[in-house]
């Protein structure tokens, strides 16, 4: 048995008696040493995807079995089957057969164990403390912007939403030579993106409409694709890196009007991420805004829906 | 004074006695000889872009002012301020100070004239009947498909509605080395598809989903984003061709859980529409239901609303 965060039509919470995952073939245990809450933890909360079992889909841990036993790694969220068609193609995040860690019929890291596809792991460089390779999952859904649109430097970017997942992207942004703008509500969080050297603007400030070539709407809000809509020009793009449960009022109208594209994104390259966590040239430090026991998780799970929080952490385990 | 149909807030009226317009500078004024019903039209009557004017946008005539005076032309329906940044960048149709023929602030071609600036006339070629070259408009907006996403033989191309942007849309598609299926709902509809070889299927036999790695939304209907959302694949492309009045209730959830890239697209290149019109490989008089007198244009409006038709043409004078 071990202790788990664990979701079902009654709520979260945490139990110290659940039984451990036991690895598959082609899978490995990983003991979870720290994890990350995601706006999508909550969203799952509210229900979205129907999701029951063990939350948490950002996580460091260590190997246990096969062999990376004793290594630390960070781990990709969707486990494929590979061998279908999507499989075939390099597009395992796609499979529909696939689990999703901590998402879809698959149990997360918020407990002792979790267990993940061998070909899902990716081994830490040693010198990279746990709580910025817990980012890892999180910056490469930021590198994922660059993988599905051109961005060049004369083009203007703006990033909707100050919170964990607008900063990461519009970091990646910016290195990728764009000098984005993030647009967001709250002043500790766009602080942060000041002392960054991004460009920051209010929420309540703005009045500008159809001035960025390219906006990421990173609010998780279903007011951010209308506003995004507003913003983006005559046949610009709007990537979406935020879901939002169930449906909205919208009009599609002007995305026909003004020929706009919108690019629905999602995960990312773990490679890249790793890289750049590594060279230092993504700077996640700053968004840890504090750190609790997996003991304490619920508490952080309320504190993150409904503080201004940047990222939590759980200590699951120290290494 | 002229002949000409106008909307206004109490709804669409023919009018014997209207004021004819006049050019003003770089403008050409056009002897309409013949006008082509479009589905935006009845979306207009219905309130859509609440314009009120002169309606009808694809029309053919005689140029009657300039140096095109007694020449056949079609027109582009985007007049630009060929000054702004759009306009530099070859992109007029975006123009923000622009106004569109029979759609917003320009009276349009449902009249005995129409006023049109010169840079948006082509020369029709002499060989080409006025009831084809009326055609140009809509088969540009077809051929804006692969000025936008790359289609190749290997891809499978869906195009929703089996009306005449849906019937024109799969003829460019097939153009551009694809295979499409046209799923419609009307039996007359589906056999001029049948009849040019195109692979068709009824919507009330359809049941697969996440089958294509393109859609095109052709059924000018609030249900069609959605069937198009059913039936595109993972990391596949959605464009939207026709528009929808006023808001729905949508999810864009599945646009980012399954990468998708929604790609709006209005108007396109008359020069490739001409060409293909004028060698005859996109064959456009099978889509001419009935041919009315520009004084029955009430009466075509509501048949094209109220019955199966497809295309419907009223004939403003004989050249």
């Amino acid at each position: 048995m071990m202790r788990a965060v664990v979701l079902n039509s009654s709520g979260v919470k945490f139990e110290s008696e659940y039984p451990a995952p036991e690895p598959g073939d082609g899978e490995v245990l990983v003991r979870v040493t720290c994890a990350g809450v995601c706006e999508t933890d909550l969203q799952l909360i509210a229900g979205y995807m129907d999701y029951s079992g063990v939350l948490g889909h950002e996580f460091v841990g260590v190997a246990e079995s096969g062999e990376l036993a004793g290594q630390r790694v960070v781990g990709e969220i969707n486990c494929a089957c590979q061998k279908c068609e999507y499989c075939r193609r390099g597009l395992q995040r796609h499979c529909p057969h696939r689990t999703v860690v901590g998402i879809l019929n698959h149990d997360g890291a918020f407990a002792d164990y979790v267990v993940i596809p061998r070909e899902n792991l990716h081994v830490v460089p040693d010198d990279m403390p746990d709580e910025i390779a817990v980012f890892t999952e999180p910056v490469a859904a930021a590198f994922e912007i660059p993988e599905q649109v051109r961005l060049d430097p004369s083009l203007n970017v703006i990033v909707l939403g100050d919170g964990r997942l607008g900063n990461l992207c519009a970091q990646v942004i910016r290195q990728a030579g764009c000098s984005p703008t993030v647009i967001g509500k709250h002043d500790a969080k766009l602080k942060l993106l000041d002392d960054l050297d991004i460009q920051t603007a209010r929420l309540s400030d703005w009045d500008s409409t159809q001035v960025a070539d390219v906006v990421v709407d990173c609010t998780g809000s279903p007011t951010g694709f209308e506003f995004a809509v507003s913003l983006v020009k005559p046949r610009g793009t709007i990537m979406l890196k935020t879901t939002v449960a169930g449906t909205q009022q919208l009009s599609l109208a002007p995305l026909v009007i003004d020929e706009i594209t919108l690019v629905g994104s999602r995960c990312g390259p773990f490679d890249k991420a790793l890289a750049a966590l590594s060279a230092g040239t993504i700077d996640v430090a700053p968004l840890i805004s504090r750190r609790y026991p997996l003991a304490d998780a619920v508490t952080a799970l309320y504190a993150a829906r409904d503080e201004p929080v940047l990222k939590l952490l759980l200590d699951v385990r120290t290494t």
